[in-house]
């Protein structure tokens, strides 16, 4: 497999000319070269241009544009075009379509939704996969091959209801087996036959996307889904191996979404690329949060931002413009945070269908006077000036946010305690905790080396499969600090309890037994009082789910001042070998969390920047001789910091030492710092 | 058929040992020992284990399980097992599973949800059942038959709609007479063979659950589709008194739940049993109405309390805890209202499935070193210590409030006058004008005996179905006290309106007309004045309806303030005979209702306990020569009350005489009154 | 084709004595004398009445009534009856019925719900058209044809499918065309046979009633579907026409329903009719907005009221009863907008059935006592006074504003900027800018001809046809004013963006580019401050979406105060040869509309009733001599005005001159003034 290392940053995106008569493909050749633009990702959506009927395949007009890039010396990024059906296929093989969640058989229209077990559909797919890669390998700007496009979403039809029976038949083994993961004898589901298993949708056992009446058996059937598309992706990637053993293949990602083991993805890809698109409202640590996750995926390596919109979304209830500067500095929020590359969706704004009003390089006025265009360019000339000199470049996280899609799954089909209950809001509150102090992040998962970090931290740990909690009790046991929540502990990888009270498994390591656990009111509150011993006020509020807890050998750190368990346990402590493992019953203020992560960081002596202005992020990239700080300002005012880096140069001005540093709306600097 | 009367209070609940390995039932005996606990439900969704094949049945397990309950001398209620299918039954035989209301075919899933008009169901279920009641007849420890599990939904498939057909022509004999019904005539939808007639679900006229174009027709599919679960009720119950003739029959009810005609079921129970299951927020007065509802069901023979949580929900958005005592008190609320018995769900908390976090006796944890699992126990032994002293006493009401199933039904399907008119809710508000003195109330049907009542209350008494109006005509004439509302004597049997002018049949007794009938917008209200004659606060808020009434012979008791029908009669007092009929024209501030209903209560000297801080209820048993007063701190405050018994005994404390009564937070005192 | 000409206003309504025996009928005639109706729409749904069977007609008891009617020289409106389909048919032939937007087959029930395109559904409404035309041609009181019943709703059949087909085929004659019109090849849909098109439900490329994958596809579905019931009129019409040569046909619309595209309708119809339902919270301007339109749809041809409901509806959520005197004045508001007849939704209040609670002349009690039948009556008597007075006088507009079908599909389909853009919203803030100034207005279309018009208002002009551009300049160079705004000139008629910079083919008229548009977050505003020039204040809000706008050639009139765009232009002016065109770049407070429009109308020299109180309209109707003032009053309190009319008579109280106009709660005084 191919390590892909770029000799420059990627700059560029998804471009269709097949829209467009052969003069406007000059027009945008003149222009990309205008905007400073190397790279151009095609065919993603050409499967109906490339095979006009069953028998026909025609590459000529995909010939042509990467020949017409190649002239200008683009870097190409090559989708295989499978994630659109053409409509012959949809209508002489209906099998290529899904049934949906409610069981409707769909015909063809939208993408990203063919069956991941059609037969047909992995006929057709395996052999334009085939013929490209033939085709195109050895192409000398051929850079990266993208199989497929966002995959997402699931199917319930036959074929799929057939494939999840051998599925289960080769995890399990056995019916009886089938029946213990699921516990079937509740309400009488026993299953005698393989045959008896029916797909969870609105049809079966299935209620809605977080309610189910066997979560075992939906959460297995996610894992299914997300295996059966995981095939299809390996499929087109060991055709592609079969010509080109060097070109990187990736797929693109789309942060937290809920529905793939990105994870287990992530092991198959060469490189992780993914679509990065905030709303005006999103938090700047929520996209921090999914880069951190992008580039956890695969250990730490640098990852492509396959997609940005240079302004304006279409698709968002409210599409505001990036105000000028905005997609700069989320550019290197991207940079800062992994990335290798800054590719936009789209290069030339299509002129019809749905994503006709979706921002892009080259807007429907079709010239380069636009702000757009501008600060595109703009951007572009920094980007090459850059050179390789990021290209590559490590995060040093020492703590670590355990993200599992299995949990994902599992904490949002249990029924009960709280409907409020999501699990990536619990994260982003302890990510968010990180963030208040700069803190950098890796997020990892159940079977990352717990050894790189001095603390981690898993929030909601509903599902702790086998292994977890010893390897947690090491990590501990060795120094380390762990954190942890109320709903922990609690299920197996087949979602039964773990018997002998909660938080199950993680009881030896939190030294605590929670007998019981109440869920609030909206709006209602209880509050903790902390004792003096961890945090600057002494009392703060806390919501949603309130743990009852009975130490064993943990210390309290936090109490509750009032309700029925008043004076009990809310925030504990259990010093475990060298380390300590923490447990937080509640979800407590921001604050809590903010003092209590930062307190530790301090005392594992981990480098951060406290008490910055809010809407200012300083993230860091090195490599073996050189630290490389981005002080963004994400907000529409000027910032003035004191100068935190004695005389190291910023990278984009040239700018050397001064006493403070003065950005203005949206600015970035980069400092190069010797180690 | 047998009347039951518990030798006991039976307590304990629902059991699933067979998800268990066989130390664990030695454990659950051991704990059900310490607890008090003397019943088990058993075998509610057993039926995949009972038959594993369409040929197979296998009684080894359940025989085991009777085995081992009636060694410990437990009192064993025997469910059929036919509320959830075997999943061959789905797969081999698709009649038995539903199509639900937007005409999507189910297949293997959830519970509940056989097609009460399958013949493959009926056939596997009496064959089930025959076997089960040869088998068990005689058993010592057999108690109760427990037929299916909480009946409920409705069916659309085409057996269904056949059924329809044939139970329509029993009903209607001709087409024309269908046509009359079902005003068929209106948009063109006359029928002329009893085949043209389509299941009123979203593909024919139904819109959704309180909307239909033709409410006469979508009624009837209520009452046809209740019926239709009674018949297996029916049948299954036949079955079993084929080989029994004892051992009474049950299965468990919910309340005010919509879709069953409870009245028209309870005459086909030997005894009635219901599953309360309050939710945080939900008003005592409702459980308590709930209560009264399900012991008027039988007219007032005491009933099965068969399910509650000891502590906890799932199903609902906020499952808060119940707090120390808040399970104790409410038992008692139910022995206070007429149970008989305390069950539980469950004995023993799930490790999988949708209803793995809720309450049990036996929690995860697995021992009884918990809070529940004490309560459970103290709770047990006051109830052991009250031996049968408090079985099968009665309730004395003077106060009758209508409930009846096709007013539900059909009011709820009105298009107009405001979407905001809910069936329960209006009967709540009346429930609680009586509560309010703590007016001890019986929740009664249209063919309920009158004469028992001195004041009956008819809440949007909507349909008036033939010999109703003639019937209270005469319970008014002899000196009793009628109470309605708007939205009263509207429509017929068939939801024709009575025509001649609103409240129909009721003119005559109510002495009005109602010539129109305003709908108020949200948030608007008129002013009603009482003219000093009945109320203590001369002017009052009015919402949701306005009826504008013309006096014929009635007297005028309150006046519209505002709007053109300022000075209009909106509450009137018609003397009839020896006794008077109210009209209540809209919807009043609860202070009217209070007053009102207390007024006339203390006309009929109907004794009460006025005045009571809010949260407290005293409710009465009694038998020939002792009451029983239940005095109830539904609060988590203690408060103390002026003794209002004498010398009486606390049973429970076994506390006599003082002045006051003090009550901790959610107590509870049975005070032993001789009459 | 006839031209409709009453002789008297008809003054009556729905009428079903289908549901009642013959004794009712007498009753009705009555009760109709009484309240001086003159008229009788009948036979709206009595298909199943007058087809028993597929091979069974049966005319007599439609004979018997019209026979009645005629008896007592009442002008009946004659229904074809075919908006409902009978029983029978839906059973026998299935392919009557629809396939919804979700793709369920429906079975019978309802109405307006036949699938248009259906072989049978055509087959049987000719062959019942033809009887009826045959039968009742020549009928003496026979005075308008009044075909189905408000046509509406679509279908996604097989057969609608097939016929889409031939309808794009039809239109756009290649594949290349359909590809190229609804840009397919952007997510590689292009197509390569007729075949593979699929109907755009949510088993396509829908999403749901505003969204889509491919707008130009769904645009030309609504463009199919509207056409295809038109065909249904059309073949009801041209049978009809075989037979009677004179008798106008109509079929009732609904205002602004967005199903159909009434302009291309009313082509085929020779008087338009509509039915009235405002709720309790309507805006008057919203009704005169609709009576405008419904007027505009034949060029100012005068319409029938078809529909109104003399008190209550029954199928919105809260159905006020109208207060005394509102119907009155809401049917003189009709009148004074162009309605030539008064006619009730319904005579009889139906027994049963949905509309059971519908408001009706003669209401459940059946007598002629209730405040509506004075109401009804004493509206006849003064109808009956006017005598032909007012049939046929005109409006005489000065100011257009363009309402399109296309546009409005068009728009609501575009997936982004903002979810809060709505077609009616806008167009209806424009209508009531001139309706503050009480400027009469006409509701046009795009092909209408602009040179009746001083001013021409096109709000949202997304989708600019071809032609239309040079129309407005043209429009614009002899003099005219000219206003759009934000999102117009932006598509073309497939939805394809107008490339070279918005507003498209507007630039050159409007002398602006647009380069953005930055939509607002909800709650948040910029500030439009007007130089002084335009307005009274300095400062207006404004919301929802933010041009940023270059002037080319234009006027900066109004410019933004913050945000990045502070100081860019917002309003703009452009002189183009003898007349201005303004641009308005965002949703401003609604005064600044107002006196936009008041300004420029001031310069034309329209003249109008200024700063009247709220809820006080004046609108006149013309003929070649008189015009008449309708002076109403929509409010509950009692109005003074000067008056401005002169020693003119009040037409209904017979007053003449006084220095100022006394107003009781919702009067209404119709002053005749000679030219």
């Amino acid at each position: 497999m191919s390590k892909p290392k770029f000799s420059k940053m990627l700059y560029g995106g998804d471009y269709n000319p097949e829209q467009w008569p052969r003069e406007i493909w000059e027009e945008d050749m003149r222009l990309f070269n205008k905007a400073h633009i190397n790279s151009a990702t095609i065919n993603v959506f050409s499967w109906a241009k490339l095979q006009p009927s069953e028998e026909a395949y025609d590459f000529s007009e995909l010939d042509a544009i990467m020949e017409r890039l190649a002239k200008e010396d683009m870097e190409i990024v090559l989708a295989t075009s499978t994630a659109a059906l053409p409509a012959w296929m949809c209508r002489k093989y209906p099998d290529v379509t899904r049934v949906d969640f409610e069981g409707r058989k769909h015909k063809f229209g939208h993408r990203h939704n063919h069956c991941p077990n059609s037969p047909s559909f992995k006929r057709f797919a395996s052999e334009l996969v085939h013929r490209l890669a033939e085709r195109y390998e050895g192409h000398p700007n051929l850079k990266v091959w993208h199989i497929s496009n966002e995959y997402s979403g699931d199917c319930y039809c036959e074929n799929c209801e057939q494939a999840f029976r051998l599925w289960v038949k080769d995890k399990y083994k056995t019916i009886e087996a089938v029946n213990e993961a699921w516990n079937m004898t509740f309400w009488g589901h026993t299953l005698y036959d393989f045959d008896d298993i029916v797909a969870p949708n609105y049809l079966g056992d299935g209620i809605h996307d977080t309610a189910a009446a066997f979560a075992g058996l939906s959460v297995d059937y996610h894992r299914f889904n997300s295996d059966s598309l995981l095939n299809n992706f390996k499929m087109e990637r060991d055709i592609i191996r079969l010509y080109d053993k060097e070109t990187p293949t990736t797929t693109n990602l789309m942060g937290t979404y809920k529905g793939l083991d990105y994870f287990k993805w992530a092991k198959e890809m060469d490189i992780v690329s993914w679509d990065n698109y905030p709303s005006y409202n999103t938090p700047i640590s929520h996209t921090a949060m999914n880069h951190d996750l992008m580039r956890g995926l695969k250990d730490g390596q640098s990852f492509m931002l396959m997609e940005q919109t240079p302004s304006q979304q279409n698709w968002q209830p409210y599409n505001a413009l990036k105000r000028p500067g905005k997609m700069r500095v989320q550019s290197y929020q991207s940079i800062a945070h992994g990335a290798d590359t800054i590719q936009f969706f789209q290069l030339r704004r299509s002129k019809g269908g749905v994503e006709k009003f979706h921002g892009a390089v080259i807007e429907h006025v079709g010239h380069e006077h636009t702000r757009v265009f501008k600060e595109v360019t703009e951007l572009g000339k920094e980007l090459e000036s850059l050179e390789d000199k990021l290209i590559g470049t490590k995060t040093n996280a020492r703590i670590g946010i355990i993200f599992d899609w299995d949990n994902y799954w599992a904490l949002e089909y249990t029924s009960g305690p709280t409907v409020d209950l999501k699990y990536v809001d619990q994260i982003q509150r302890y990510y968010d905790a990180c963030y208040a102090s700069q803190l950098p992040v890796d997020m990892i998962k159940t079977d990352s080396n717990f050894e790189n970090y001095d603390i981690i931290i898993a929030p909601v740990l509903y599902m702790v499969k086998e292994g977890i909690s010893e390897k947690l009790e090491a990590f501990v046991n060795k120094g380390g600090q762990f954190i942890t929540t109320f709903m922990s502990g609690i299920v197996d990888e087949s979602d039964n309890v773990h018997l002998g009270g909660y938080p199950g498994p993680l009881k030896n390591l939190l030294g605590i037994w929670v007998e019981e656990i109440d869920a609030l009111a909206p709006g209602s509150c209880n509050t903790i009082k902390t004792n003096g011993l961890l945090l600057q006020e002494e009392e703060y509020k806390c919501t949603m789910l309130c743990d009852i807890i009975h130490t064993e050998k943990a210390e309290v750190v936090g109490e509750y001042v009032s309700d029925f368990y008043k004076g009990k346990p809310v925030m504990t402590k259990n010093t475990f070998g060298k380390g300590e493992a923490w447990y937080i019953g509640t979800v407590p203020d921001q604050a809590v969390l903010n003092d209590l992560i930062d307190k530790l960081a301090k005392s594992k002596e981990i480098k951060g920047f406290r008490n910055l202005p809010s809407g200012i992020e300083i993230t860091s990239r090195e490599n073996s001789d050189t630290i490389f700080y981005f002080v963004m300002n994400h907000t529409s005012d000027p910032v003035t910091l004191n100068n935190k880096f004695g005389n190291a140069k910023d990278l984009l001005s040239g700018q050397e030492w001064s006493e403070s540093i003065n950005l203005s709306p949206y600015d970035v600097k980069i400092y190069e710092v010797s180690k």
